[in-house]
C-alpha cells in the first residue's frame, strides 16, 4: 500500500529522484486464551478502548483512517494497511517502515489490563524478504533481529525461513508447542498472496489519475468479485496507493494493499475464508492482479476445512493455476498444530 | 568422526579443558556432463590421478587414511570423513574445520584436464548447524559466507535453510535449473541421517579402550547389519572415533562417521540405496545409535525407485520410527530435478 505523502516520509528518495515505498508487509497474528475457569463471555480483544489502540499504532509509527465493524470482528485500515480485532485474535499487517514488534510489550500490557485473557496461544510473525531491507528501521532490518526480540516474549518460538535464503522468500516465526488437550482449537485457515512485478495497466487503476474513489477502483479493477458477501471498507491514496478489508457475517475477512509503483508494484491479498480448496481464489486473484512474480502461502489447522489445502498447493503441478505459471519451488510444512504450505511462481517466459 | 590428536589441533581445547571436535559434516556433491557428443566412454572422474587428489584434499585440510573400491566407485576414507569418486559424480563429506568449499577451483580444473568432462550438472553442498560455528575456518562460519563462496562457481544456485534458523536446522545449496531434455538423469536418491545426544554405551564402543580394531566396532555395534551386501573398509580412531565406507558392487555406498564424546556426541549415516521405502532402514540406525535428536533427510529424482520415498517420511505420523519419536517439524520440498522432505525428530520425554 502506497500511503498518502507525510507518511511516506520515513523512505527518502533515491539518487534517481524517485521516491520509494516498502510495499510487503509484516504480519503479526496472535491468538490468545486464558487459563483460568469462569465466564469466558467477558473475555474479548475488543473491550480495549479505541484511544489505546490509537497510542499503541503510534509506537508502530501508523494510524487509524477507516473503520468498519460486525458481531465477529473490529476491521481498521491503517495508514500503512490493516487490523482486525476479534474475540481473541488479533491481526496487526504493516508495510513502509512500520514498526509492530516494537508494540509488543505494550500491547500485551493492554490484553492484561482489559480483556482477561493471561495467556498467548499462539503466534505467527511472517513476511517476504524486503525490496529495500536497509531502509527498516530496528528490529526489523533484520530477521535475526526480529526473532531475538520475539524470543525476548516467547517460549517455543521457532523461526523458519521458506524458498531460497536472501532472494525470494518468506521468513515465519511461530510457537511450534503443543496445544493444551483440553482447549480445542477453533478451525483456522489463511490464505496469503503476495505479488510482485505487476501489470501496469491494472496498477494505473490504483492511482488518482485513473479512479477519482476507492468505491471506483474496487468496482473497476474486479477486487469486489473476488469474494462475493464481503463487505467492504477501501480507501484510494493520494497520489496512488490503494487498501481494502472486507467483512462477512461469520466473521471471516479478507483484505488487500497496492502499491501500484510500476519500480516497486506490489499487491498482497490475504483471507481466511474456510474452503477445501483455494483453486479458484487464487485463479482469480492473479486474472485481477495479473503479477509477474508471486509467492502463495496457505495455514491450516486441523479442525479446518481447508486442512488438505497446503497438500492440494504442494502438488500444484496438478493446478497451476492456468497454465502459465512456472514453479520455482514448494515447500510443505507440518508443524505441531498447523499445515503450511509456501510455494514460489513466475510467469512462464514467453 | 573424530580425528587422531594432531589433527584435532584445529579445535582448542575450551575454558574446561575438554577438547571439542565438530563431527558435523560439509557435504559436497558434484555431478559432472559434458555438451560435447562423442565417446562418453573416456570421460571418467576416475581419471584424476591419486596424487592429484591428494594435494587437493590438502588444501580442503584432511588426508586419504584408506581406500577400496568396485567398477562403480572408488572410496576413500579421509582423516576427517570420507571421498566416493564416480564415473561421474564426486561426494566429498568432511567434518572438523575441514575447508572443502576451499578446493572448489582446483577440482574443477583438474576435472576440465583430465575427465573430459565440460559441464557441471548439479551440486548439493549441505550441512547441519554446527555445534560451535565460532571455530571454523572461512568461508565455513556461516552459511551466508558459503553462498556467496559458491554463487561464484555456479550459476541458479539457490540456497535454503530448513527446519528452525539458526537452532537445529539443515542448510542446503543446489542448482534449482531444469535438466536440458535430451540427457536423461540417472536415478538418484541420498538417505541422510543425522543424530546427536546418542546412548553413552552404545558411543563407548568406538573407542580404544573398549574395542582393539574397527572391524570389532563395526561387528559389536551392529553396523555390519545396517545394509547386506556391504564391503566395508572401516577406520577407528585413536583414542576414539569412527569411519567406514561400504560399497556394493551396484555402485551404491554407505558411510558412517562417528564422534563418540558423550560433551558432543555425534553421529552421521548416509546411503544411496534405492528403496520404495526407507523406513526398515531408518528403524535399524535408529536401533543401533540410539540418539536423542536426529534429522532425516531424504532426496530423490523423479528416475528413483525411491520417489514416493520424501512424501511417506513427509507422513511420518504413520510411521514414527518405533512409536516413542516426536516430530518437531517436517519440511517437503519439490524442486526442479528432485524431491526433498527434510524432518527433524527429539526422543519423547520419558
Amino acid at each position: 500500500m502506497a500511503a498518502n505523502t507525510e507518511i511516506r516520509t520515513g523512505s527518502p528518495a533515491d539518487h534517481s529522484g524517485v521516491q520509494f515505498f516498502e510495499g510487503v508487509e509484516k504480519l503479526l497474528e496472535i491468538w490468545f486464551t486464558s487459563t483460568e475457569d469462569g465466564s469466558d463471555k467477558q473475555r474479548d480483544l475488543r473491550n480495549i478502548p479505541r484511544q489505546k489502540w490509537e497510542n499503541l499504532l503510534k509506537i508502530v509509527r501508523c494510524e487509524i483512517i477507516s473503520f468498519c465493524q460486525n458481531d465477529q470482528v473490529d476491521a481498521y485500515v491503517l495508514s500503512e494497511s490493516s487490523m482486525f480485532v476479534s474475540k481473541r485474535r488479533l491481526i496487526l499487517k504493516t508495510c513502509g517502515t512500520t514498526t509492530p514488534l516494537q508494540c509488543l510489550e505494550p500491547l500485551l500490557s493492554l490484553v492484561e489490563q482489559y480483556t482477561g485473557f493471561d495467556e498467548v496461544e499462539d503466534v505467527f510473525y511472517s513476511r517476504k524478504n524486503y525490496k529495500r531491507p536497509e531502509l527498516q528501521i530496528s528490529p526489523h532490518q533484520a530477521f535475526e533481529e526480529e526473532v531475538a526480540l520475539l524470543d525476548t516474549f516467547f517460549e517455543d518460538g521457532e523461526a523458519y525461513c521458506l524458498g531460497s535464503v536472501d532472494t525470494d522468500c518468506w521468513y515465519l516465526y511461530t510457537l511450534n508447542k503443543e496445544k493444551c488437550s483440553q482447549t480445542k482449537s477453533d478451525p483456522d485457515q489463511t490464505l496469503e498472496i503476495l505479488m510482485t512485478h505487476l501489470d501496469s495497466e491494472v496498477m494505473s487503476i490504483f492511482t488518482r489519475d485513473v479512479c477519482s474513489s476507492a468505491a471506483e477502483a474496487t468496482v473497476k479493477s474486479g477486487i469486489e468479485k473476488l469474494i462475493p458477501n464481503m463487505v467492504i471498507d477501501d480507501f484510494l491514496f493520494e497520489p496512488c496507493g490503494y487498501s481494502m478489508n472486507g467483512v462477512m457475517k461469520s466473521g471471516c475477512y479478507m483484505t488487500i494493499h497496492i502499491t501500484p509503483e510500476p519500480d516497486f508494484s506490489y499487491v498482497s491479498f490475504e483471507s481466511n475464508i474456510p474452503q477445501a480448496s483455494y483453486n479458484e481464489v487464487i485463479c482469480r486473484v492473479l486474472d485481477t492482479f495479473k503479477p509477474g512474480k508471486f509467492v502463495v502461502t496457505v495455514f491450516a489447522n486441523k479442525e479446518s476445512v481447508a486442512i488438505d489445502t497446503p497438500k492440494e498447493l504442494d502438488q500444484a503441478d496438478k493446478l497451476s493455476f492456468g497454465g502459465d505459471w512456472l514453479c520455482h519451488d514448494v515447500q510443505y510444512c507440518r508443524f505441531k498444530n498447523y499445515d503450511l504450505t509456501c510455494a514460489f511462481y513466475s510467469k512462464f517466459p514467453s
